[in-house]
C-alpha cells in the first residue's frame, strides 16, 4: 500500500488526556482514534494488526476443535436472570439500553448465558457433545474509570470460547489442550518470553483458575514469579507458574521460601476457567447418557481482549521513538521508504514486491529523510528497505530491523530473494 | 466438516411468532439463534454465509480504493450534535446507554458523523484526498416492530463505505464506480437477476439517490420497473432503470406511457448516495486546493446491509423443501450424505475431499436417508454427494444439484475431478 493513500498521518504529541504509553503511541502512529474515554475506533493501519492477532487466535481455536459462531450484542433480560446476572446490584457494570416499548435490553459483557441458553435448544444426549464454541465479538462494560487506552475499555473487541463436555474428566483433557492453544497464541504473537501461566481464583467450582499474565509495568495485576522461573515466561515448567496476587495470600503460606518469589506488575492478556456446572443448572443445560440418565453439562470459559492483547503487544515492545510490531502482528512486514526525488526507481521496486506478495507499505510521501525516518520508527514496521540516491549510486537498498542498529546493503535486484529468505 | 461435530439440528418448525420466510428457513435450518425481536446470533452455518457475503463485498470495495477500518459502536453525544442527529425527535431510533458519571452515549445507526469527525483529524490537504473508508459493524436501530427476520433488524451487520472527494466531479467519477461494483456484488452473490438499479429520492444534494431493489413479495419496498427491462435485473440498460414508489409521483408526470411499468414489491439491499457537504459543513471538513483557497470535502455515502443481504437471498432462491443457496455464499461447497451403515467408504471419500480442499459438509450421523435428504434440501448446499449401498455396488455415487431433480453417478476414483471441475 501506497503511504500516500493511508488517511492518517503521524502526530507529534498525543492527546493530554492520554497517559497510558500505548494509547499515546497508537494514537501518534494513526493506528486507533479515540471516540471517548475507554472507547477507541480502529484505523486502517490498526485495524490490520487487529486481523492478524485475529487470524491467529482462530487458527488455534479451530485446531482444537472450536467452531466459530455469532452472537448478538443485544441480550434479552429473562435470559439472565436465570443465572441471576441482571441485576446491577449483582453485576455493576453492564450497559443496558431500551426497546421503544421501554423493554430493558443489556449489551454483552461475557458470553456464558448467551451460550448455554443456544446449546439448550440442540443438546439432548451424549452424542452432541463435547461442544466448543467461540466468538469474536465487541464487548461492553461500562467501566467507571478508563485510564488503560486499549488495555481496559468500555467497549473492546473480544474473543471468548466455551467448552461443553459431559463430564469433569472430558473437561481437564480439553482444558489442558486450551492451556496449550493459549501458549501458542502468545507465543506466536510475540510476547511469549514476558508472559506466565499463572493460577489465580477458581471460584466455586475449582480450586484454581489459569490467567495468562504478562510482565509489565503498566499492568494493573501482580503476580510473583518464583526466581528460578523469572526469565523463562512461558517456557516455564508446569507446576512452577506464577501466583496471582488474589490468592497469593493463601497461598503462599504453603511456601517454605517466600523470598524466592519476585513481585512484578503483570497484564492480564488471557483466563482459563472451569465453570463446571454453574451455568447448566440454571439454565437446566443437561444431556442423556448412555445409560440413558441425565447429566448437567460440564463448562469451561476461555478468553482473549484482543484489543487488549494489541495494548500490551504495545506497552512491552516499543522504545523511546515507537513501537516495534512483531512480524506476526505487524500492520506490514516491510516499510519501503523512497529518499529520491524521481519516485521512478522506488516505484519499480513498490511494484515487483507488489507482484512478488510481499506485504510492503510503500512511503512515496514527500517529506523529509528525518520525517520519513520518525514516522517509521513511530509505526514501528519489523523491516524498512530505503532507497537513496546514495543507495542507488550502488544499485542497493539499505535494509535495516527495526529492533537493531545495523544496516545491510543489498543489491536491488536480490531484494526478492533476501526478503523472502529473512 | 463432520454433521455430527456440528452442534446445531435441522428443526421441523419454526417458532410462532417467526412470520417471515427466511427466519423460519434459517432458525429450522440451524444457521440463526433469534434472541429478541428483530435480533439474532448466527451460528456455525449461518456466520460461514455471512463470512462468505462479506468477502465477496470487500474484494469489490477494495478493487475501487476502500480502505478498511472498524469504528467503534459507541457514539459520543458531542459529535452527534454537531450535525443536529442527536436528538430523538430528530432521529427517532437511537440506541442510548448511560456511562456511570450518566452520561450519554449512543449506539451506532449510521457513521456519517463518525467519519467525518475521524477525517477532520486528518485531512489538510488536495493531497490528503480522495479517501475511501468502510467498515464493517454491527448497526443498532430502534424499530418500533421487528418482524421481517433478518431483512430488518434492531441490531444488524452491515458494511457502509464514504467516498471524501475534492469535488462534486471528482465524486461523480467515484460514485460511477460504486455502482459498478455493487452490480458486481449482487452479480456474484446471485440475485443480480433480480435486482435492479433503482432511482430514490436524493434528499438535499441531488436530484437522486440509487437504490438496488431485488424483486420480492416480502419486501417492504414498492418499485416501477418499465416492461422491456422487465426479467433483465441488472443487465438493464441504463437510464431505463426502475422507480422507487418514494418518488414515483413526481417521476411519473415526465413519462409518456405510465402503463409500460410493472408495480412490484422489491427488498432494497443496497443504497449509494451523494451527501454533497451536507456533514463536511457541520464538521467543517475542508480542505486548501492547489491555490491554496479553502474548499468544502464532498462527500458520498454506499451502504449494504449483509444480514439483510443474506435475508433476501434466502427469501427469494428457496423452494417448498428449504433454501437453495448460490455456491458463492453457501455454507459449503458440497453436502456429502452417507447411507452405508458401515462408514468406512464414506470416510475415506469425505477425507479424500478434504485432502484435496474440497468445502464439504459430511452427513457422518446415524439417521435414516429420509431424514437426511430433508436436513440436505432444508440447509440448501448447491451439491449432494450421495453413497448408498446401491451406488457403491457400482463403485460409485451419486451426484445432484440442490436445485435440479437431474442425478448423476460419478465413479468413486472420479469424484475429485468432477467437482474440481463442476
Amino acid at each position: 500500500m501506497k503511504q500516500s493513500k493511508l488517511f492518517t498521518k503521524t502526530i507529534k504529541k498525543a492527546p493530554k488526556d492520554e497517559v497510558s504509553l500505548n494509547a499515546q503511541y497508537l494514537i501518534r502512529g494513526g493506528f486507533i482514534n479515540k471516540e471517548m474515554a475507554g472507547v477507541y475506533s480502529y484505523l486502517p493501519l490498526g485495524l490490520r494488526v487487529l486481523k492478524n492477532i485475529e487470524n491467529i487466535i482462530r487458527e488455534e481455536m479451530n485446531i482444537v476443535g472450536g467452531i466459530e459462531m455469532k452472537t448478538s450484542v443485544m441480550q434479552d433480560k429473562e435470559v439472565w436472570k436465570k443465572s441471576n446476572r441482571w441485576d446491577d446490584k449483582v453485576v455493576n457494570n453492564w450497559f443496558k439500553t431500551r426497546l421503544k416499548n421501554n423493554m430493558e435490553v443489556g449489551l454483552s459483557f461475557t458470553n456464558e448465558e448467551t451460550y448455554s441458553n443456544i446449546l439448550k435448544k440442540y443438546v439432548n444426549s451424549y452424542k452432541d457433545l463435547p461442544s466448543y464454541l467461540y466468538d469474536f465479538k465487541e464487548i461492553f462494560r461500562n467501566e467507571a474509570r478508563s485510564r488503560s487506552g486499549i488495555l481496559r475499555g468500555r467497549e473492546f473487541y473480544w474473543k471468548a470460547l466455551y467448552s461443553f463436555s459431559k463430564d469433569e474428566y472430558e473437561h481437564n483433557d480439553f482444558y489442558e489442550k486450551m492451556k496449550m492453544a493459549y501458549k501458542k497464541v502468545f507465543n506466536r504473537v510475540g510476547i511469549g518470553h514476558l508472559t506466565y501461566l499463572t493460577y489465580a481464583s477458581g471460584g466455586t467450582f475449582s480450586k484454581y483458575s489459569h490467567e495468562f499474565q504478562t510482565i509489565c509495568e503498566a499492568g494493573e495485576d501482580t503476580i510473583y514469579i518464583h526466581k528460578d522461573d523469572y526469565g523463562k515466561g512461558l517456557e516455564t515448567k508446569q507446576g512452577q507458574a506464577a501466583i496471582n496476587k488474589e490468592i497469593w495470600g493463601e497461598y503462599s503460606k504453603e511456601i517454605d521460601k517466600i523470598e524466592d518469589f519476585k513481585k512484578k506488575k503483570a497484564i492480564e492478556v488471557g483466563n482459563i476457567f472451569t465453570l463446571g456446572t454453574k451455568f447448566s443448572e440454571p439454565f437446566n443445560l443437561k444431556y442423556k447418557n448412555k445409560e440413558g440418565e441425565d447429566k448437567m453439562v460440564f463448562m469451561g470459559s476461555y478468553g482473549i481482549g484482543l484489543s487488549r492483547l494489541m495494548g500490551a503487544i504495545v506497552e512491552v515492545l516499543n522504545d523511546n521513538k515507537g513501537i516495534i510490531w512483531p512480524e506476526s502482528v505487524a500492520p506490514f512486514d516491510i516499510h519501503l521508504i523512497n529518499l529520491i526525488d524521481d519516485k521512478k526507481v522506488a516505484d519499480k521496486i513498490y511494484q515487483n514486491m507488489i507482484d512478488n506478495k510481499v506485504d510492503v507499505l510503500y512511503d512515496d510521501r514527500d517529506k523529509t529523510p528525518g520525517e520519513k525516518f520518525a514516522d517509521a520508527d513511530l509505526i514501528g514496521i519489523p523491516l524498512r528497505v530505503v532507497i537513496s540516491e546514495k543507495t542507488l549510486a550502488k544499485d542497493s537498498v539499505e535494509i535495516k530491523k527495526r529492533n537493531s542498529k545495523e544496516i545491510e546493503l543489498i543489491k536491488i535486484d536480490k531484494i526478492i530473494d533476501k526478503l523472502k529468505n529473512a
